[in-house]
């Protein structure tokens, strides 16, 4: 077993609403392979996917009347993770299962890996632009083969726009400039403001979509924040240059909040949860569409740079990275994630002792 | 190495003969490369795939008058393991390489992977329905990457017909009905009775095959019979109801032996020899093969359930399975098994201290 | 760490000119992953493929100026290892990464894996038919997944060519003429000469397009050279019979020379540069595919045997295997190989012992 690598007593972002429908839906998160169904209220629940008759996977049977059903002897798993009967057998001794925490909220299904007792929904993020139809929302999901935190690193730190996104998002002027990194409480905060530049493709087209000049010079910002476990949501936007940047009057500017939910599937892979959401044309499902499309296409060139950079790190595990100041949002949020891991691991070494007395 | 978990002093079924034709055929079983190939008698004979000159597997080679001429610098390797000539070489004192006993019956090739001064063809089971006219057989080989006893008690255990093969085979009476395991001296028994169900859509297609009514009701009957090292011959059938069940007369019912032989290949995977010997219309080719199809069809459906259980047994290998009645007929296989491995290592230890005498 | 099984101060084939153009080019050689590029000279580099800053390949960015640009957050790193420059960075005390020693020459694109102090190239080989108008060359490159040493085996023991290659080089007469093994200073020399026989396929072919019968008898040699750490000449030809053989005069003779180096990628598996140099009708390059193509396709019947080979290596660790006259070459060579391996050994050591006075 490997140290632990990621907080366990947190809320992370299990699937997408539409991704749990009648049938058992499978996934790993945090190492544990977990099975998702509806119960009989419609509410996601979700258990081990490991029947304690024979050890067959549940996920490959049915849900039928809000219960999981296992597709090889027909155990019938409650929510609860104890068995609800079986076809002439007495269950009442059976091992449970462990169940997990799960909230649907502001579009998602989250989980709470870690101590259930500990599971409080009132920690689960605020998500504003989630529940107003001022704003729209579209977004996609993609498998990465690297930790976590590489993760967290690609996104608070935006200067590799330049270079991985070079043909979208990217422009020269990122990377000349200088970027900002503070606390705000328990959010990481980096920003980096350019102004009097040229919007490059993506937010040309994003100026279109304001009906506003797009062949004007403009300011741009990026304002990464970061909080726990690993949520990272980003302000991103250009105004027409001079009317005040970031602060200029919606009739003068183009923004956005880039939004980033990365769920550890193992210590080396991810689920990532990509979205953006805006205050324009929300109703506008052509125009959500046409963005989730161009942001799909550029998170895409990620993956590969962050897979290779998985293997090339796994190959040379005694080599220390350098932390430049274009790092310092990584590597706050490192600091931040260590410190919840040493806190849970004490307080797990606590109960432990007092469970001894 | 892992712990001995298949008898090795015993004969498995290793092939069927259409697959040994002309040339040298490879297969891994108990952990061993095999070739296999014809010797000048047209006989199946089996050494280890492995050339003593430079270590290429000889299965790359060709089959010449009865030796295998191995593909690299042409070695010509006896089927006593023994290499017989070589070009412009003295090939007296070349290491043996290891040669197992093989038999051709019943219509399968089997082979004793252990001690080969034990192999004794005369404990070859019996196989009444495989040389007789009044029987027809059809079957087929799958590769599973499962532990062989996983397969086991799947077969002992035909409640999972209900859930795995749901439309074919499956009925809700199944998991309905209790099972009542024995021993017949080294066989283990597991029946169950179904008494006046209506036939799932398999045993409909027999009894119109037998010229019997498929629209009324049926006695049902499956008898499992496990002997060493993996054998598992299935009685199964319907009869229409009243009429005496299992023992109707021929003109009231539709019956047949369900055949299984399990092969081990390495500890977590299996060749799996199935097919049907039936007693009704046996020379009808058409009918053969409209059943193998049908069963091969059934069969796969286990596939996915026991690779993927399989992986799950791996990933929680602490977890005690439960061991229900329904499961009585694979754990008393399973209690055979132990038993005779344990007498294999006692017997090899005790050897072993004779040869330090 | 296995034990060291290649030489690593010497020179091996790294690429061939062409596959180094603008792009950056990632290969692996004796372990190490690394990235060749062109610098500003034009000249071929070669630096470990791996970003100082964060760890991402340095193959996934561009060339520009002659330096290697990161692809992710934009780094220039220099052919000596240090980082050149990054956008808003004083790079000075960025850690270096390994830079190697890399010629082109003869062809091709060498590289020294070892102790950079000691790269000599004075030391590359003379390849008298590489720079030569009265030579034409053509070859090919193969990925094997086999230890190096086994491919030096099958290029040092020819007898496989009557087995592997029956159809297009192989003939019966191989196997039944003895070789004979001397030393030559360093190289290893291994030949055989089989008088008065009908030529094969390919020497048919040769004997047509230097405008000679090819029906009538021919004597036909191979003299196979090794030299450190794993190159190999072969001298091939057929003459008519009776007109000198090898020494006959060019009129009543076809011949080339068989061009092989052997590069390890790692412990087990290699990258085979392979070709053919012949001394008529250099300039034909119609005769030169012709001859590649040729070529290409017997050399990749080698594949399969050797790396099923090295997998039963593999599988029986234990097993030794079988030194006979025809294996000599081979066994000369590993002895040569051994012997310098264990001379870096000693002087590595003796460097370390050196430091800690």
């Amino acid at each position: 077993m490997d140290a632990q690598t990621y907080p366990l007593n947190t809320w992370y972002v299990a699937a997408t609403p539409d991704e749990i429908a009648d049938k058992p839906f499978a996934r790993q998160i945090c190492g544990v392979k977990l099975v998702f169904f509806r119960n009989q209220q419609q509410r996601v629940v979700a258990v081990e996917d490991f029947c304690p008759h024979r050890g067959a996977p549940l996920s490959l049977g049915f849900v039928e009347n809000g219960q999981l059903v296992c597709g090889y002897h027909g155990l019938r798993m409650g929510e609860d993770g104890k068995t609800q009967s079986m076809p002439n057998q007495r269950v009442a001794h059976f091992p449970c299962i462990k169940h997990f925490a799960v909230v649907e909220r502001h579009g998602f299904v989250w989980i709470w890996p870690g101590d259930q007792s500990l599971a409080d929904d009132s920690l689960i993020p605020e998500l504003h632009w989630a529940n107003s139809p001022d704003w729209g929302y579209g977004g996609g999901l993609y498998h990465i083969k690297c930790d976590y935190r590489l993760m967290i690193d690609n996104l608070m730190d935006l200067t590799h726009e330049t270079y991985v996104h070079a043909s979208s998002i990217g422009q020269k002027e990122i990377d000349e400039s200088p970027v900002a990194t503070k606390m705000e409480g328990q959010t990481v905060v980096t920003s980096r403001y350019m102004d009097n530049v040229m919007a490059p493709p993506f937010w040309q087209a994003a100026l279109r979509a304001n009906d506003l000049a797009d062949d004007v010079a403009v300011d741009r910002w990026q304002i990464c924040r970061f909080s726990l476990p690993s949520h990272i949501m980003i302000e991103v936007g250009v105004a027409h240059a001079g009317k005040g940047g970031y602060d200029a009057p919606d009739s003068h500017k183009a923004s956005s909040i880039v939004v980033d939910f990365i769920t550890p599937e193992t210590e080396h892979s991810i689920w990532y949860f990509w979205g953006m959401a805006r205050d324009f044309k929300p109703q506008d499902q052509t125009l959500t569409d046409t963005i989730q499309k161009g942001q799909g296409a550029i998170f895409a060139e990620d993956l590969e740079v962050l897979e290779r950079q998985q293997q090339n790190l796994l190959a040379y595990p005694e080599r220390s990275l350098l932390k430049l100041d274009i790092d310092a949002g990584g590597v706050q949020a490192r600091r931040m994630i260590e410190r919840v891991i040493k806190q849970e691991q004490a307080a797990s070494a606590q109960a432990k002792v007092g469970e001894n007395q």
